[in-house]
């Protein structure tokens, strides 16, 4: 069998309050993985901001920005320069009051040939998700690119098997999650230590059930609470890149940037699911219930 | 909130081709484990026996036997003795030609109280489940016992969120994996140590997912290959309880007999969900795929 093999990178960093300088941090980084010789670089969420959601502001809708826009812009021209691939994360604003929560992919000289709008929005103490973000409409449908077809979702889809699996079912030969996720500094650190590592074994369960490779990145750094009702998050970064088995190839730091790299097999997926054909058996007579909201 | 604990045990051990023996084995497992105060115990998978289906051999079924059985009988009388809940895996002949792969619950004075029938039944080299096990039809149905409302699946179940996922749906508080799953000794030591990490990934992950804790009991041994077609298979031992974020409580060694106990508790489920509250943002009406052999 002919192995096929993707050098990927994910960009990890702290961010500020001023767009540009975040940016620029960014295409620092992209430039960085791309002299590496990285063909997919994949971008945090949010990550021309800070993560603004941690209070309900209307005057924060500025943020947002149409696609294509100036970000999708400055993002082509260095993803045509450079010849990768870039999943970039946008506050996209689509019409006056319908906002999203937006992961673009931008080909090399192909410019946005798809986008994805996060599907499951979560609304928590410190994440107002459900304030800014419609829920995505696209459903949960791979893009294709000239390195492989990616199936890009969004944070908090990371904790849902159902998308995985569904991203897996339209042909996905990779998972991507760009995030923002990060303690609470009133938690313990066990509890904190519980978070992060729930956060890595479910992704890394993605890959396993469905025998893709998995690049999750998140961002670094703390964000006051502008409210003072929390006392903030601590980005808890560890950006990871994961195998078709779930293993772990490559892992970030918890407080400190970094342009993570790894070289993935992707012909790996042939021979795990050779060897643990999950597809060959799901009971797909049974699973109706997965549309419910609850069986009782 | 009222705290609601419960300890749980799960019997590892190696079998021999005595069935009394295996059961002898189990049942001093049993006794031991209510001494410790255990109010639930789940066997391995096919407990009375050794892992047969590494052959094809029509003489085999004469293994089977009808539920309630012989060893529901005995495992009744135990379970009424010790006031305990057992999980109980047997090999079920439920008419000619029919037989099935199936976990029983039986409940303290109760009886059995409930059983649920493989539903994913893997084939592959050394495990010709197809073979000998009809698929279940029972669905996936939690089984109500004194101590509360088990989700319980056998081994190949464990690698799909699916049935994880409508279990908890349908009201499952914890989740329970009767399972024999071991390495090939041909393979090299990495792949062993990945095969290992992504079956207690991935359960993990299913406790994460739904909140709700896992106990996972797999035997241990090594059972050679009567067709002489593979190496056999080296049971991997490594039993575990994990709580409902998932955090791994106790883990029984790769190649010794365990009597694994831990306390767990049933209330941090509330707790979880609270923090991160999944079954509130499933995306139900775009999860129709999952009924889909796949979307090409």
């Amino acid at each position: 069998m002919t192995q096929r093999f993707l050098k990927v990178a994910a960009i990890q960093h702290a961010c500020t309050h001023d767009r540009d300088k975040n940016l620029a941090n960014t295409i620092q980084g992209i430039r960085s993985a791309a002299k590496q010789g990285a063909k997919l670089v994949v971008l945090q969420e949010l990550h021309t901001s800070l993560y603004f959601c941690q209070t309900q502001n209307p005057n924060l809708f500025d943020l947002a920005e149409p696609i294509p826009g100036p970000t999708t812009d400055q993002l082509s021209t260095i993803a045509d320069e450079l010849n990768v691939v870039i999943t970039a994360s946008i506050f996209e604003r689509r019409a006056a009051g319908l906002y999203h929560n937006t992961a673009v992919v931008l080909d090399t000289t192909k410019g946005i040939v798809g986008l994805y709008r996060k599907m499951h929005i979560p609304d928590d103490p410190g994440f107002h998700e459900k304030y800014y973000f419609t829920p995505g409409d696209p459903g949960f449908r791979p893009i294709n690119t000239t390195i492989g077809r990616l199936g890009v979702q969004v944070c908090w889809d990371q904790w849902f098997p159902e998308s995985a699996r569904l991203m897996t079912l339209a042909g996905a030969e990779l998972l991507v999650y760009p995030t923002a996720i990060g303690w609470d500094p009133a938690d313990t650190h066990e509890e904190q230590q519980r978070q992060l590592d729930a956060w890595l074994t479910i992704q890394r369960a993605h890959a396993i059930a469905n025998g893709i490779p998995v690049i999750s990145c998140n961002r670094s750094g703390f964000e006051a609470d502008s409210s003072g009702n929390t006392q903030g998050i601590q980005f808890w970064g560890n950006s990871f890149i994961a195998g078709s088995q779930g293993e772990i190839i490559k892992t970030a730091p918890a407080d400190q940037c970094a342009v993570l790299i790894a070289k993935i097999n992707l012909s790996r997926t042939e021979q795990v699911r050779r060897i643990w054909p999950y597809l060959r058996d799901r009971r797909i007579d049974a699973y109706n219930g997965l549309s419910s909201r609850y069986l009782d």
